[in-house]
Parts: structure tokens; C-alpha cells; sequence
């Protein structure tokens, strides 16, 4: 009998070529080490709340109030509750048509929207529109809605930041595109340059490939860069001259580390730019409540915004988004109060801003801690986390342990990752995930473990790497650090 | 200059080709009005708690509590909420590594997919295993990764009841394979015929098209018919025969308003049928929290549950699923009360079956009311509504409406529709967005309005549906009903 549909041998092709490192080998072996009981610290994600980050209280206060509507009629609520908290439920609650658990439109509730767009507005000083706003789950969901809009085959390139993170990768193969590789610099803090840039797309040319889009992670993930505003200007501009979709992933803008340069948004700068770049360069930016000092992941939150894109386009998208009826209702109303967070006189203004400045204060000092630690390691260097939520060390790996691990049928950097793991119980992921430079090897951590937690995750890495490298290091023609 | 990736002409045509009535003109059409202050009976998609519907009060205490977990420690907190809703809330955030934020693994909580288990092992009388149980985002959210797995181009078929509901149809196109219609047959209440279901394999295959699998709806949508175990056998002994994959849509499964056929699943038939069938014949099951007497549509919670699928496969589509990291949290927590509600002895227990014997009930007199409210209109005929959330009625047009319809540049159905949601604010679905035998219209509407506007709306509509049939009578070649 010939194989059925779901044999591995007749599955879409596409579905098999997908790689998705960060739930990847580590990952699993890492749960499978958690289920027979060892200690596993889960750095693979950015996953704040499931390494003990806690929610902020405002916002969850709300939506439980939304879950539970009988509660705002009855007179003990406000023993429970604030009474902006409780005005603010019944504000979103009026927004919906049969609370939460009725669908939206698919693109979001339009109050909602419309509050993004005013966020928008007061961020880069430009107007924004709420019918060019659509909400999503997480905004991964948004980037493959717009990969999928994009990609009609393997003739359509995507231009992509290498080192990456790998939904770009995977949702290219998915939708079976072509992807092609831009190399952030490591040695210059991992910038980028636009005469890469245009070799890169001469590249795919010289093959047949159309590239019909770019990417930037801007902070970057896993490289933790903040892009300059010349920096961006030079992708608007390379953009513009290429005839290029630029997809702005800016989940990490409230995450920065550093005061040199703060988060500026694509969008912001290209109306900046004013002329008919302005008024011509197809933008769509991405946003989630699962990072910045929100981290609520496991809500699935996220926005995207249009900008230039023609109106029977963006019917199209809506057309798609249609399919799935409707984002989850209750991350909408986190977004609503993501861009609308309480303000100086509300009861709850205090407590949200010492809590939201608690968490980004730890997160600068665990960003500090982390680059420090790795650096102090042998054969270890690390470019500062200037933004975001990850630390991509470079781990310079002895010939004899590259040789070791192709023994081992792995890869050099899976290797080390897998030891480390079963060494230490830090779960992280290798750098070959993310996409690597030839011969040269990196590893992913999350800068999330809790800081009183983080001298001790860095003393026990310090411990394995330089065992590891010992181990390694008396070949004679490897030079010592 | 060429044009951009974004433009409409340069889209995916595949995205260009998707069509999704359910979200199409009539219900754009209907928010215009909606927005001129028109009032709207939204009856095109199933979404109960827009139509006024409560949500069920224990499981909205559950979530709320997951929500704010600080009030598990507030002394007040048994106040507000009982102390099993507290309990059980307790119980779900220990099934999670920080609570509602931390994203889950990308199949959902192992905990909640093992109580899935569970109530599936107590329904069908078989065990089920919660490693081949994944947690989505809603039922579509499923239906869309199988297929997305299974169709590899436009030699790929998959056999679809016709009328449908558009998600298939959608679906299909948008990942770029071919829709196979089978008809159910409305004189003999929306039943099908394993004869016409080879009829229709065989004429796929004279077009070089391969069917890899065929979609069932049991109960249907929008034909509201429950299929008996008879049918189901017949249905999985042609998929057996013909090597099809089974994708069983029971997201209506607890939506039942006859006693003569109560909902079987396809999973317990296939394993009641035991042999080499039970143990081959590869199967997708579907379900949700949207429907049933929940009908909690926004959370966005649905699992589907895999039968005799090779491990490397189902590891494929775990693979595919964490590029969007993991489903919400919040609705897997649905889904755990969905299959775990509170038990006789529980202090919940009274209300909780108050208030969903309640709701099942009233909708099984809606469902009375409006077929033999379409019944009794000139040039309507409509089959009983034995599950689901859907009247299908049959508006038999005279040739002067068709005439006119096409005049006026629209299909007939979509003509009459659009004149009904002028004349009554009613919204309804016209019946060529879930495919149509030539030259016979429908309309879809749900049977969800609120019972006591249901007379009053069933009146509306005939008032209409009598004066168009009038207006449009006259002519001497059409015979009156």
C-alpha cells in the first residue's frame, strides 16, 4: 500500500525543512534531564515569568476583573481591587461585544487599535492608523502572516540578519521561500553595513532570487545591538533603492541596557526621512506584550503596523487574518494596557512604576553581570547586551573538542551546549541556530535568571567552560588565550 | 519601477485566492451599518456571548484567580470567589512554571493535555494519550497546521462536505491545494453516501488531483445534521479503503438537540471497529472551548487529538508549532475546565449545571423555533437543526430575483441577503460561502439570537422573505410553494 498522508516520507516538504533551534535538541534533552528530576535553568526562551519574574499587578488586576465581570457588581469587589483597576475593566469590558469571551473582528477590537495608534503617535511624533494596526497573537504570528503575504515561492528572498532568530528561518521554510543571509559584524558590536547589505542581495540575484523583503531585530535578538538612527536610515534608504518590504521587529523597544542610544523606531525615522521614501517604503513594524518589562508570553499579545502598504493589500491580510476569526480577546485588552499603562495621580501609578522600573533596573545589572561573567572565561568574549533580553557569547572551541564532537555526530557548538547542560543544568541554545560565520561558534543564553541567582549561574558556567577548555586546550598549536 | 512585494498585484496569489464568506460582504456590509447606528443581529458566525449569552461562572473565577494570582494570599479573596473556584486555581497554576505569562511548551501543559486524556478515555471508553494531544489557539489554529502539513501543491485534494464551513475551503487555498467537494445530500437531512463519496475521489483522480484526506463536521456546519454511527463507519471504512487521512471537526460535539442520534466520535467508532483499521487509519480529531455551552470564542483554546500518526510525524508538527512558541495560556486553562468541570459534592456544581443545562436547552428550543419559523415562510424550506449552532434554510428564488441579482453584478444569495440585513438589520451568511449545488440558495444563520427576541426576529424575517417572494412572484412560469 503506498504511504499515507501523514507518513513522514509524504509530509510537505516544506513542514520537514523547517529548523527551530530554540525548541530544539537542547530543549528536549533538557526536559528530558528536568523529567528524572535534575535542576534545569531554562535560558533558551525569553521566558521572564517562568524564571520567577513576577507579573505586573495593574494590568493583571484588569483582566481578571474582564474575566470575571459579575465580580464589578458586587460590593466587596473593592476590597479585592483598586478603583482604577475596576474602571479600567469596565472601559475595555465596553469596548467588546459580549466580553471576553466573544470574538473580535480579526483584525482586534478597534478601541484597542485606536489606543496603539495614539501609543504610536506620542512615541515617534508622527499620526498612526488604527486601520493600518492589526492585533495579533504574539507577534511571531504576525511575522508569518506578512512572510506569508510576501513569499509566492523559492524564487522570493527575504533578507534576514545573520546571526538571527530563527522564526525568520522557519517561517521562510515554511512558506517555502528563499533565505537569504545578511552577517551582523561581531567585532563592530554586531552593526550592520549597507555595502554588505548590497552584496548580500547581489548574491541571491546571481541566483535567481528575487529578494523582495528585509528584516531587522532592532534591539537585537540574539545579538542584543541597538540599531543608531544613522544606522537605520542606511536600511530605509538600501530598502528604498532595492524596492524592498522592510519588516521592523521591534518587540525588545522597551528592553535597553545602555543610555547611548535609546530605541528609535523604523517607522519614526522614515517619516523623518520626509520625501517620497516617506510616502513610498512598504514598512510593517511588530510588538508584543511578551517582552519588555511585561514578559507575558503565555498571553500571545502582539501588534503589527502598516505603513505605505496599499489599502486592497491590506484587505488581503484582513481577508487571512479572517480565517482564524479572531485573536485571543484578553492579550488584547494586555495591549490596551501596554500602550496605556497608568498615568502620574491614577491609585495605581506608583505601584506600576516601582514594579516596571524594578524589573528593567535587575535587567540592566543581569545584562552587566552576564557580559562579565562570560568574559572572564577562558576563550570566551562577549559584546555587551545593549538592548533586549539575550547574551551571545563567542565560545572560541579547541581543534580537539571540534573533533570530538564530529566523533560525536554533533555539531561543535551543540557539543559544548549538551555538556554544559548536563554539567551545570543551564539550558541554552548554540549558536548554529541563530546562524554562524564559518568555524566560528556561539551560544544563546536568556539574561533572565534572577539576579540573586546570576553570580552563581556565572561562577558554575565559569566552571564548566574552563574544565572544558582545559580538557581541550593541551594541543599544542592552539594558542592560549 | 517594479512593483513592491506588498503591492496587490505582486501578493501570494495564493493568499489572493482565499475566501472566507463567513467574515465577507455581508458582514463588512453589516458593520457599516452597524457604525451608521443601524442596529445589527450579528447571526453570521457562532460566537454565543455576542448574542448575550453569560459565560459560565466557575471557570471564569478559575481564570481570574490564574490571573491574579496575589489575591490567593489576600484573606478577603473567599469573599469573591468559592473556595473550590480557589482551589482549582491553585491546581492549574501548578501545572505551570510562572503562571498565565510563562510561555507553556509549544503542545500546550502536559497536565492540561493529560486531563484532555482523560475525558476522552471517560467518552469514548478507550484510552488516549496525552503526548498525542496538542493544545491550539482555537480549532481552526489546528485544522490549518494538519493541513498545512499534509498539502504539498495543487496535486494534493482533500475531500470537503459541501456545504462546508469556509475554513476548509480557505484553508486549502491558502496552502495551495485542491478542494474535493462532496455533496450532502438536504432531501435526505443533509446525510452523505459512500457511493457519491467515490463518485467524487474518482473525478479528483481523472484530474490528476490525489485525495489525501477528508474532512468530516459531525454535528454540521453550517447543515446542522448529526451523523450516526452507521454513517461514521462507512465514512472511515471509504477513508480506509481510499488511504485518506480523517480529520474529524466535533468542535459541536456537546451541541445536541435530538435524542435519536447522540454525538459519537470517530475516534471511539474506529476503535469499536477494531482490526487492522483501528490501528492504521490515520485520524485528526478536533475540538474547542468556543462552542458547546461554553461558547468562549475569544480565549481562542482548541486541541486536536492524533490517532495511528507515525511519531516522526506528529514530532513534525510539534516542530511547526513551536516557530509561534506555545497557544495561549489562559485558554488551555479553559480547555482543562472544559473536560474537568466541577463535580457532584463541589460547591460549584448546582450553578455550574444550572447554568449549562440552562443554556443547551434554550438552545434546542431556538433551534425549534427557527426552523419551523423558516418553514412557515413562502419559498423556504428547512431541515431540522439536530446539533451545532446553525440554521441552513433554503430559499427557493423565483427567476425575476435571480434576474435582478445579476443586474445588480451580485450572486442571487448574496442579493437577497444583503436586501434581508437592509430591511431587518438581520446578518446572516448567503449560502455560496459554503458551497452550493448549482442553482440552489441558502442562507446560514446561527440559532443563537437571544430566546426571547427569537419570535420577534422570526418575524422579521418572514415579513421580508414574503414581500421579496411577492415583489419577485409574478412571474407566470414560477410555480407557488
Amino acid at each position: 500500500m503506498s504511504s499515507k498522508a501523514l507518513d513522514y516520507e509524504s509530509l510537505n516538504e516544506n513542514v520537514k525543512k523547517v529548523q527551530y533551534a530554540v525548541r530544539g535538541e537542547l530543549y528536549l534533552r533538557a526536559s528530558e534531564l528536568e523529567k528524572e528530576g535534575k535542576k534545569i535553568i531554562f535560558t533558551n526562551v525569553g521566558n521572564p515569568h517562568a524564571l520567577g519574574q513576577k507579573p505586573l499587578t495593574f494590568p493583571r488586576q484588569v483582566v481578571a476583573l474582564c474575566q470575571a465581570p459579575f465580580l464589578l457588581d458586587d460590593s466587596n469587589v473593592s476590597l479585592l481591587f483598586p478603583a482604577d483597576a475596576i474602571a479600567r475593566a469596565k472601559h475595555y469590558l465596553s469596548y467588546t461585544s459580549g466580553g471576553l469571551g466573544a470574538y473580535s473582528d480579526s483584525r482586534g477590537l478597534l478601541e484597542i487599535r485606536k489606543e496603539v495608534a495614539d501609543f504610536i503617535g506620542r512615541r515617534d511624533g508622527y499620526p498612526s492608523d488604527p486601520e493600518l494596526i492589526y492585533l495579533t497573537d504574539g507577534a511571531s504570528k504576525g511575522v508569518m502572516q506578512l512572510l506569508n503575504a510576501i513569499i509566492r515561492g523559492e524564487g522570493d528572498g527575504i533578507l534576514v540578519p545573520v546571526p538571527q532568530y530563527p522564526l525568520y528561518s522557519a517561517a521562510i521554510a515554511l512558506f517555502g521561500g528563499s533565505f537569504v543571509p545578511y552577517y551582523l559584524e561581531e567585532t563592530a558590536n554586531w552593526g550592520l553595513s549597507a555595502a554588505d547589505l548590497g552584496q548580500s542581495v547581489a548574491q541571491a540575484r546571481a541566483k535567481g532570487i528575487t529578494v523582495r523583503a528585509m528584516v531587522i531585530i532592532n534591539p537585537g535578538n540574539p545579538t542584543g545591538q541597538c540599531l543608531s538612527e544613522a544606522n537605520l536610515r542606511d536600511v530605509l534608504q538600501f530598502c528604498y533603492q532595492e524596492n524592498l518590504v522592510l519588516l521592523g521587529d521591534e518587540v525588545y523597544q522597551q528592553n535597553i541596557y545602555q543610555d547611548e542610544r535609546p530605541f528609535i523606531s523604523a517607522k519614526k525615522v522614515l517619516m523623518d526621512m520626509g520625501g517620497p521614501i516617506s510616502r513610498e517604503l512598504q514598512l510593517v513594524s511588530f510588538h508584543t506584550v511578551s517582552k519588555g518589562y511585561w514578559g507575558e508570553c503565555g498571553q500571545r499579545g502582539g501588534y503589527f503596523e502598516m505603513t505605505n502598504i496599499p489599502s486592497r493589500s491590506v484587505e488581503e491580510i484582513y481577508k487571512v487574518a479572517s480565517i482564524s476569526l479572531s485573536p485571543n480577546v484578553p492579550a488584547q485588552i494586555f495591549m490596551g494596557l501596554m500602550v496605556n499603562p497608568p498615568k502620574p495621580g491614577d491609585i495605581s501609578y506608583d505601584q506600576f512604576v516601582r514594579e516596571s522600573k524594578g524589573i528593567l533596573e535587575s535587567l540592566r545589572r543581569r545584562a552587566r553581570i552576564m557580559t562579565d561573567g562570560f568574559n572572564s572565561c577562558m576563550n570566551v568574549v562577549c559584546n555587551f547586551t545593549e538592548g533586549a533580553m539575550y547574551s551571545f557569547p563567542q565560545i572560541r572551541l579547541p581543534p580537539r573538542a571540534i573533533e570530538d564532537a564530529k566523533k560525536a555526530g554533533k555539531a561543535a557548538d551543540v557539543f559544548y551546549c549538551l555538556k554544559l547542560l548536563e554539567a551545570t543544568g543551564i539550558s541554552t541554545v548554540p549558536g548554529s541556530g541563530f546562524g554562524q560565520k564559518e568555524g566560528v561558534f556561539h551560544l544563546r543564553t536568556t539574561i533572565l535568571p534572577a539576579e540573586e541567582d546570576m553570580l552563581e549561574i556565572m561562577e558554575s558556567f565559569k566552571k564548566f567552560n574552563n574544565e572544558f577548555m582545559e580538557q581541550y586546550e593541551d594541543h599544542p598549536g592552539y594558542p592560549r588565550m
